[in-house]
């Protein structure tokens, strides 16, 4: 089969997260979360971030991003990411829909990630009180980033320590959350509640869910307007157990990790072989499981001409993106494709 | 087990659909509905309802009202509707949100459905031009209604030629959809498009799926709209396989009508015998799978206090909504229990 | 000249009003509010009303209903009115669309006056907590009502008491609050923030000011969220001074009760006269400057074939408004017309 | 008096437009833009522009701006425009907020102005079709700029003709449309519809006017959805004879560009007095009224010690705003000031 690294949405769902939805599948259960599973998918994922959490499934991560945002801005409101943050560059406005029009402010940092420095000083220049500026509202990371880089735990306790000097909400949008958790190799509370976060977007559905992302409530003032955002976007499932049972089977006994270990594997050897190839050469760090390089344009025609598929961006630059189902043939079978596109 | 008639969103994935999730879970497929399952769903739709349409899976019914509307109607625009309509008093403003602010102009009509006269009396005095007016853009009827009462042909089409005289787009809410369509018995291009539908929720959740509605657009000028819509509303699924065989297993050979014509039977056999016992009666017609009684109050407490589940309404009014996978066992329970409280 | 009833806002200003803008018209002065003269109106009228208030001149009584609204209620809020309320029949959903798509819910009440009891009654039925319910967050009255009609104080204060009861905030459109209070005779603090009214739509425009209605905030709290709304809905004048020049002149010395007066008593005449005639009878009360009667389709034909200038309702319905810049002959001669048409 | 270069918002009325309110200010005239005096000014506002016209006054800039936005974008649309628009850095979301979320894409231009070839290469990379990219929809520019630099008519159709190559609206916002015309020394069409602009926010207030900027519609398909969110957006005057006499009389017998003129010379020699100081240094051209300076942080604070108000920027960059109703003693003054605080 021709190598295929468009995403790691086009992946299969773990047949761990399959079992777990027939299981479920006996008699009635309450709608819209009020079922027996729905309040054991609370308990587990408590005891996962080791505090009280709230989880909210949501269909996609463009939900759990924007209607986070939603229960964190106001109107008016400002929301600090980094450039090329996947809520600014690519949901279709989404944020400022569910908000009803608060202004992203889009900021610089290295590899990717939010620059700590560059978000205090843009909030100390905020014009607090100046009613016709964005008022300072939410930052939003991504961990993984858009580019595959992870954030140190130190740097996303820098941007906590922003946020809460200036009193604003913090979150996390973890489409690739595994994945980074992985690479840092420490606990989930770790990463998120104890460096600051408010509110995460919890991937799933790239890593080997069906059709169950969630926002993860850590600052509980937050739940109760979000439930009321959810409910009218139509986002909150009547037969919620199924998508509880997805989320419970992913974090139990570490599947997520074992999971995005692999992925993540992949796509270290991928970036190394690829990387090693004369006129190829990494355009970010190989963080988790995507793998950014710059091509000749030639070789890159070819390689799509052969029917492999990537996404390609301006001034020769091709993403990859390993899976949790992928294998190590897949890679072989790049490199050898690439190494005769580059001949 | 104490009967259960809270709603039929209380019920299990029909076994088929489950199977179809299994069976397309191979090997990577496209994201976003640019895979095959989603271009078969497409063409199989089209062949069951006999014309061409484009199919939008979303993860509520409330999703496939609000974002239906929001491709119909302008934000200063109006939608007709019935007084009791779901999208007017039970989906928590999501179609005024969606829509940008539309008005919802409710309309009364006789067991629960929209009169044509009232609306096309309401068109005529619309105020077209008038600035602080909301002017004309949709009409939603809601097939089986939220009182389980049916549209006949007849009463769709009425509908349907008084929007097209107005040049309004015709919106059907057809959360129990195949209930309605096994109540008439005809083709379900019958019940839409051939009297004028332009755009159908088309309800798969409560008759068996896990969560897979979908919009049905008819109309094709709405559809290109509605994909951004749908896309920025966290609507779009990344795994869009998963539903899309859902939603084919479920016209497959008619099991959507061999479910609901069970759901059906059981209502009307719970409201037939209910309705024989002394001090209690229909409240409204039962057509579909909902039944509505009128019961003195203390016999509400007691099957209240009983553990019964159901619907309660200000007047002594209770509702009973029976389900795919509901049993006679549950209804003579049913019956039994309500003798015993009314004596 | 012939009759020209069509509404109050076809008036002039008075005189008053100009030479204030000519006489603040000296040098530079600060923009968008922080100048002294707006400094000056907010103490003028927090004497005025007795207690401290915020003032946001807006440039119409639609804006100033909306933004209102917009500062109290949530996007998933409920606002409670009458069935007639300007704010959901007139206003081209400037409520919906201001506060990101709150529900008005419109209730009965007599003489076209919200009911306290069927306030009350819905309060306690709002369903709290359900999720696809709009919450209760305002209730808003109008003061003299779309129909003439005057809430007398203990009206008010049972609307108030029942919004204080339930935690929602009280909001009166005063489009013709001078009308009103003139017919009430007490001072204005009585009419508003000691019957528990929150926010005030302080209409001018009707009654001699040029483009200057405003918002007064009895409820600090309400104001800081307000004044971004404002901004951003382009509502804050850059040149605010003129809009308070016209404010002050307008409540100095009475001159609002002089003007209302003025007109209410034109408005009684005119009822008198005319229900007076023979198949003419009053459709609504006359308690300040609107009078609205039930005629012959065919008088209504004639009048209007002559050039009289009123609204027309359905049922043979036509609203005459009075104006503080009206006079007796007016009068003198719309009863001619009306006992020719009659005739 | 203490020199006092904060903005052109300070500014005065010009006598001229009070003297036509009171000329209009006379017996009933038809409210919401249907009397006598609003058809007038849509004639002579055609007559003026040399083309039909369609004129809507608004209270202000921000609200001619971004309802003309809502106007020509979609809730998923992008409307292009340079990094320091007004629109984007201090409107306080309006744009999103009136479009219902649509996106600003901000680009590069030198002088303050976008970069043409900027727009056609972001027009070109635009992913049209791609649900979760920003449909192109619009571009503004300001005219004159932010930074009081003034497009030549050659820029304004290259925005022109990218626009239209690209199927998009060109929006001008002209809040300093008179200074940038006076600089330009052209017709009014040779610098909006004859070089492709569609629809334009016609500035007013800054330049004499008391409460009336406008929109024009040149793009005549725009004026019908403009006029109802004009309408919900409480934008739509009752009295609107007031605000069509002082437009009117603005534009009479050139009296807009003598008054411009009259700002623009005191920028002049402002800009060249003190650029010619030793630790002075223009930090953009003096093309219109704004003048930007770079000058020690020393003395800037001096500056505002001693009272003289002015825009501070980071980075020691000070902004100086003339008036048509300032005069040469205010700039002889902030000469011996600004040498004195050198010093």
């Amino acid at each position: 089969m021709i190598p295929n690294f468009r995403s790691d949405n086009i992946a299969t769902v773990h047949p761990d997260l399959l079992r777990a939805i027939a299981e479920v599948n006996q008699g009635p259960a309450a709608a819209y979360g009020d079922d027996e599973y729905s309040a054991a998918m609370n308990c587990k994922f408590s005891a996962y971030f080791g505090t009280d959490v709230v989880v909210f499934p949501v269909a996609t991560g463009t939900a759990a991003n924007a209607l986070s945002l939603a229960a964190c801005a106001r109107p008016y409101g400002g929301i600090y990411c980094q450039w090329e943050a996947h809520i600014h560059t690519s949901e279709g406005g989404a944020a400022e829909a569910y908000t009803g029009g608060a202004k992203l402010i889009p900021l610089p940092g290295a590899d990717y990630k939010l620059s700590p420095e560059a978000l205090a000083d843009a909030l100390r220049h905020a014009e607090r009180g100046v009613r016709n500026r964005p008022q300072p509202d939410a930052v939003s990371i991504t961990q993984a980033t858009e580019y595959g880089t992870v954030y140190g735990l130190d740097e996303i306790a820098a941007v906590g320590a922003a946020a809460r000097r200036a009193g604003i909400v913090f979150h996390m949008d973890g489409a690739r959350f595994a994945n980074a958790l992985s690479t840092l190799g420490c606990e989930p509370g770790e990463m998120t509640w104890r460096r600051g976060v408010d509110i995460l977007s919890f991937g799933c559905t790239k890593n080997g869910g069906m059709s169950a992302d969630a926002i993860v409530v850590f600052n509980q003032a937050l739940a109760e307007p979000l439930s009321y955002h959810l409910r009218r976007a139509g986002q909150t499932w009547s037969k919620m157990r199924f998508a509880a049972a997805q989320l419970m089977a992913y974090i139990e006994n570490g599947l997520l990790l074992r999971l995005a270990a692999h992925a993540n594997s992949l796509a270290a050897r991928l970036g190394r072989e690829l990387a090693a190839l004369p006129g190829v050469e990494l355009a970010a760090p190989v963080q988790a499981n995507l793998v950014f390089l710059r091509l000749p344009e030639a070789a890159i025609d070819k390689l799509a001409d052969a029917g492999v598929r990537f996404a390609r961006r301006r001034g020769g630059i091709v993403r990859l993106v390993t899976r949790f189902d992928g294998g190590h043939e897949e890679i072989d079978h790049m490199v050898a494709l690439t190494r005769a596109a580059l001949a």
